[in-house]
């Protein structure tokens, strides 16, 4: 992940087309840096072409007086003069090799890294490093991802080398475009003065106004067919823009600008965590336990399945040569919006594309393409299918939920027209304890009031069932009955068996979950029950309860048939593959009525809410009369932005699916299992089941992209800091920097960070987490765990 | 605005670079066209160049058989080679003019337009039309914008010449990606098939993944000295691409993959509405009165001020050669967020810079630049200047005002800690009738239950004065008094005057406001009433009612004086230079303790909201126990893509404001008033005048973007429908096709596009709509209002 040194200003040298003068350029910017006295390190990681012209070989020739002082490196060197992953392919064919052995993105990433912590370990003193690419911004690299892909993990400083050539405007701009695309930020732009074209003219005032500063410089000197001849109109070309005596002006000033971008960009960072404390009021932060700098997370950027982190504030002194940018596992998927990593470039461009064709665009009474296939495709071949027949778009999980509670508030209360309306008013929900449904007051109200979560306003309206749940214990899958039924451990069989719902549904546990809800329903008969609302499966925020699903179906069943009322599925959390399955329903073998999709939904990158409804609950609200409508709306009501990212998520979805991204974690979980189980998670069932048989673990548990640990704790629930402390030592970045591998991208050590609930701690990853992360976090808790006395 | 036949498949190819190809492979097009049996139209808008080698006329001298059926165009054409700002510039100098005329973005457009609107009447049968860029896609136009920005408005169907040669994997991905980012629409690249660097060969597959045809053809021939040998071995390429016997393979498959599209394009655009109808569940609309496809509106794209709208479902049997897209003025700044028009490119490169460089980052006890920034910016320079504490985010104004009344209420508590928590749950609000602030239940239950927006669950918790209102009435500026102050109407001077609240505080009607305020607040004593929740100004969503802000001021000092309550000031739509004012403040003279902002905050592209405290708020929450926490957030709080084109829009909302660009407007206002008054409006006064003298007008009143015609009517309020059918001709497109004339994008008839509450109709802008569109938008509200006899 991204590097920033003190002792050592990285910047990487980006082309808008190839032979802009990258080489020549840096040339220039490498002789002036040491002339400033500066230890300057040079890198081409790939070059192309004869030895003879290599660009290693160049910098180091024309260093002029400084040669000592610049140290060259190349790290994958090819002889023909064509893009990477050719050139490659081309030498693999002469030695009579079937297929080129490439280096894997993450490998040359890697190597990549590892030279430049070497470099900043080696430099005594300030020292400057150029990182210079090969092509154009999206030429190939040797595996083929192209070089702003490949490179975006370590996400260093960017310089540009315009293309001052005819069409060169267009090129330099669309490749600035393509560097913002990644998140990449560009230092200075530079280019050659060009009398005929003038580019230069043009640029610099274009880019002024987006505040990105443009450097130009006289042309080179044709190339000389005599060598002799060549090195010294060249040597004389570069002692012109070096100038010797005033080491001002000119590219003297451009290196001052990169050292005082290096500068600020430290300092920023280093002023962000007291800055933050003293203007931002957090989500969920009690900040009067808080409100220490050192425990501000200062996110520079992310890539994957990490963030890149300030560590300048906490890491007990670190030396000049340590990067204080460092990886940090996102070990709760962002507050479980992730699906696809950080800075997914499919879904950079999926936002990019919707604002620049629409912008927003207000939706009642409209359509637009993105909004109109998203519904489409959550309706009929998404949660929706089989029972859906309307969507609702709103912002939020909580504006999806309101939404969902007025559609079945109103869904009873048409069934029911000899009611007033002063009767409507007390009506209230079933669902169950532990639930959460957003913190907007209808929301909330739909909960019970527990003390947390709460707000002056909130009147719980309903009556909660105390549910039982299910956890691996000491490797036996275990349901646990709440103190009403008794409190007992039921064994179910395997974690398989349990949820084959259809098998269970004639047990006596099935009768007894049935008896005890028709007693308590019968003795509730005046409290006006309107809906039942479930978050299928995992009751997230109340502390990653796993309920036993049979007993959701069964009271899904029950109350349609006692109450008569509709059925919300909360899948805010749990639905679009979070759990691995494509609907809850594929569980507990009912449909709802209404469900509420988001987090996922738009691969975690902005907010989106799908409420889905069915066609009785859409009749509900339809008359000729304005005032009997659904009068809820939200200004950004299906923004396209959201829906076109959602689209663009969903599409990579199926497509992973289709392509059996997950079938071996799905193998390795209905391993000794009939097929066709559903049931699976891409955490190892070894190391579950060992985390199970901790001391000081009560149970475990998984599903999907899920990790629970449930540690014992007399003092358990959300005020409960005993999962935090467990575990605390995953804060430390752990690692080699001197070995340079480790999950993380471009090696190094890395942190995790994670979110715990009371005394329950929780790991969850994207759907496309590598296998190998996952196995090195796994053994990051693992140690963690091992490394306190638990109890 | 986009232009789609039914008869004339347009396409816009743009090059990857200048020297790619691009005029030879449209020739190749234009012959397989015409050997298809079309007509073909090509057009050159802008040739730069020696005449003998003029783009449209190689494309005529190699049309081959077909010349006949093949009609080329040139419109501005230059002799130098370069880029054609450059070029227009250097024949100014040759003919000793100091600065090129250049045809603005605007009538460059509108040329364009025109030609392809002519080439479409003078169709008879299915035709194809090609136009070709200059350059590369953001080569510059003749006005120096670049063409991928300047042709935007047109969002024609685009074909992308790709780059063959070394380093053109680069630039024909950079250029797409610069494309999207302008929400163009590729539908296909083409390149030839260099053997060597094998482009095509990377480009083929990394497409196709992302949905976008490649078709590679054979290099052309090398150029030849003599100009007969040059046509002959051209001639021979060309009869070899587009062959003469099969019309098959090649590039007929092309040819007939960009008709497919057309198709396409046109059969999804009619399929909108019924698919619509069939699956969409719209915010605030009754369905049952809304269930006809001719009334959805289909909006294809948006640029600017105006959606492309669909019109082949409404527009009575239009002819086969009228655009089926036309533009739409977006007369409600879609639903009051719009700050800078659609599409901005600026915005979009924002969103696509956080989404690259973070994607969503969760934020409790972390920080991002983005957020951080907004924040500071938000507390110190934006409309918490002087007052504001802190910044807590949040993703819409219904969350952002459900965050300010947990904060109030809790201040309002934590001040009264003798009180029980029982008593607590029964506090209430204090506000104005006809207040709106958001759709979930908290908001609901800050505004009184008028049997409209609302819902089972909807308590109304509080206390709500009828207000004074302001107006213009007959010329006059007017204070309408509510029955329960007498009903009277008050003259209180001008329109600057009635805003000059410092020179109103002393007045008899002041201390009637605050008798009247005090004896009713003395009535209340046993309500519990918590906190004072005021839209400032205008209240929108309750009829665009402008609230005597001498009132509310009063009503301010009276409910901090008597109750001791924290004031929240919901700015969700008056806020961030709606109305013209930076903050509300600068009126009303008081500083609320909690704002809150949406809508503007963004520019109109994405949700996100901020509310604002002050320290005394802040600290009613900082204890060192987590329960005492403000326990809300959303999992995509803070989301960066939010933060940083919320920055962005700010950026330039602070740029326009530095450059004077509404002074013109203030200038307009401030006639005959003295200097420094803060009233002013983009709609011109002499307009809104004329307005409040017309007959059914009962008043008309206007500030910063917003104008709101108040009709006579009986049945007045939420329900009626007497503005919309007043004002209905309005969606019809006016304006002569001939002519193409008009303040669209591209000339041509628009229509408006415009919102209603009951009786009142109003119309909003952006911050930066031209002066010429709201004049003819003016013109047209005059001509609507007066084709239908009022009363």
């Amino acid at each position: 992940m991204s590097l920033l040194f003190k002792n050592l200003r990285v910047h990487q040298v980006f082309g808008a087309n190839t032979d802009v003068g990258k080489t020549l350029l840096t040339s220039a910017l490498v002789r002036a840096s040491a002339a400033l006295k500066n230890e300057v390190f040079y890198l081409k990681p790939v070059s192309t072409g004869p030895m003879s012209d290599a660009d290693d070989e160049h910098v180091k020739r024309f260093a002029g007086a400084y040669k000592d002082a610049v140290r060259t490196r190349c790290l994958f060197r090819y002889d023909d003069p064509v893009s990477p992953h050719l050139a490659a392919q081309m030498s693999a064919d002469r030695k009579g090799e079937k297929t080129a052995i490439f280096p894997t993105d993450s490998t040359f990433v890697t190597s990549v890294a590892n030279h430049i912590r070497q470099c900043a370990s080696e430099s005594r003193k300030s020292a400057h490093m150029y990182v210079e690419t090969a092509g154009g911004v999206h030429s190939p690299t040797l595996s083929g991802t192209t070089q702003l892909d490949a490179y975006r993990p370590l996400r260093l400083p960017c310089i540009l080398v315009g293309d001052s050539k005819l069409g060169g405007i267009s090129s330099t701009i669309a490749s600035f475009e393509a560097l913002a695309l990644r998140g990449y930020t560009v230092d200075a732009i530079l280019l050659f003065k060009d009398s005929y074209y003038k580019n230069y003219e043009y640029l610099t005032p274009y880019f002024a106004e987006r505040g990105i500063r443009v450097d130009s410089f006289s042309t080179p000197p044709p190339r000389h067919e005599d060598i002799d001849a060549n090195f010294k109109v060249t040597e004389a070309f570069y002692a012109e823009m070096v100038l010797e005596d005033t080491k001002e002006g000119g590219i003297y000033d451009l290196v001052k600008h990169l050292d005082a971008y290096h500068e600020k960009r430290l300092d920023e960072l280093a002023s962000m965590p007291q800055r933050t404390l003293d203007t931002v009021w957090w989500p969920f932060v009690q900040h009067g336990l808080n409100n220490e700098p050192q425990n501000v997370n200062v996110i520079d950027s992310a890539w994957g399945d990490y963030f890149t982190v300030f560590n300048g504030h906490h890491t007990p002194r670190p030396t000049s040569s340590h990067s204080v940018l460092e990886p940090q596992f996102d070990g709760s998927a962002s507050w479980w919006t992730q699906a696809l990593g950080h800075g997914h470039p499919a879904l950079a461009l999926a936002a990019a594309r919707a604002a620049g064709r629409y912008g927003h665009v207000m939706f009642p009474q409209a359509t637009h393409a993105p909004a109109l296939r998203l519904s489409e495709r959550l309706v009929r071949d998404g949660p929706g299918q089989g029972w859906a027949a309307r969507a609702f778009l709103s912002d939020d999980g909580s504006t999806g939920m309101e939404i969902a509670l007025k559609m079945a508030l109103r869904t009873f209360a048409a069934s029911r027209p000899e009611r007033p309306r002063e009767w409507m008013k007390e009506l209230g929900v079933l669902g169950l304890k532990g639930s959460y449904h957003g913190d907007t007051i209808g929301a909330m109200d739909a909960c019970e009031d527990t003390g947390v979560y709460t707000c002056e306003w909130h009147h719980a309206r309903g009556f909660w069932f105390d549910p039982p749940t299910v956890g691996i214990r000491k490797g036996r899958t275990v349901v646990a009955l709440p103190g009403a039924m008794g409190g007992d451990e039921a064994s179910t069989g395997s974690l398989v068996q349990t949820y084959d719902i259809q098998s269970r549904l004639d047990t006596p546990l099935a009768a007894l979950y049935r008896e005890h809800i028709e007693r308590t329903l019968h003795k509730l008969s005046d409290a006006r029950l309107a809906t039942l609302v479930l978050e299928p499966l995992v009751m997230g925020a109340g502390g990653m309860i796993f309920v036993d699903p049979l007993f959701q179906r069964v009271l899904v069943d029950v109350a349609r048939k006692l109450l008569e009322v509709p059925v919300i599925f909360d899948e805010v959390f749990v639905g679009l593959h979070r759990l691995g399955l494509k609907t809850t329903s594929e569980v507990l073998g009912v449909y709802p009525d209404i469900s509420v999709h988001a987090k996922i939904l738009t691969g975690g990158l902005v907010p989106l809410a799908a409420t889905l409804a069915n066609s009785k609950v859409f009749k509900a609200f339809w008359s000729r009369e304005k005032k009997d409508a659904l009068l809820h709306g939200h200004s950004y009501s299906a923004h396209a932005v959201g829906c076109e990212v959602a689209n663009e998520t969903l599409d990579i979805l199926e497509r992973m699916e289709r392509a059996g991204q997950w079938d071996e974690a799905k193998a390795a979980w209905a391993a000794n299992e009939q097929s066709g189980t559903v049931i699976w998670s891409l955490w190892a069932p070894s190391f579950v089941d060992m985390l199970s048989r901790t001391p000081g673990v009560k149970e475990a548990m998984t599903m999907g992209t899920v990790l629970a640990i449930n540690l014992e704790d007399h003092e358990a629930g959300y005020e409960s800091h005993s999962a935090q402390m467990v575990l605390s030592s995953l804060a430390q970045a752990v690692g080699s920097i001197e070995s340079g591998t480790s999950a993380a991208p471009g090696g190094g050590p890395f942190s995790v960070h994670f979110r715990t609930l009371g005394n329950v701690a929780y790991f969850m990853t994207s759907l496309n987490t590598p296998d190998a992360t996952i196995r090195e976090v796994e053994d990051r808790i693992w140690a963690a765990l091992n490394s306190k006395t638990l109890n």
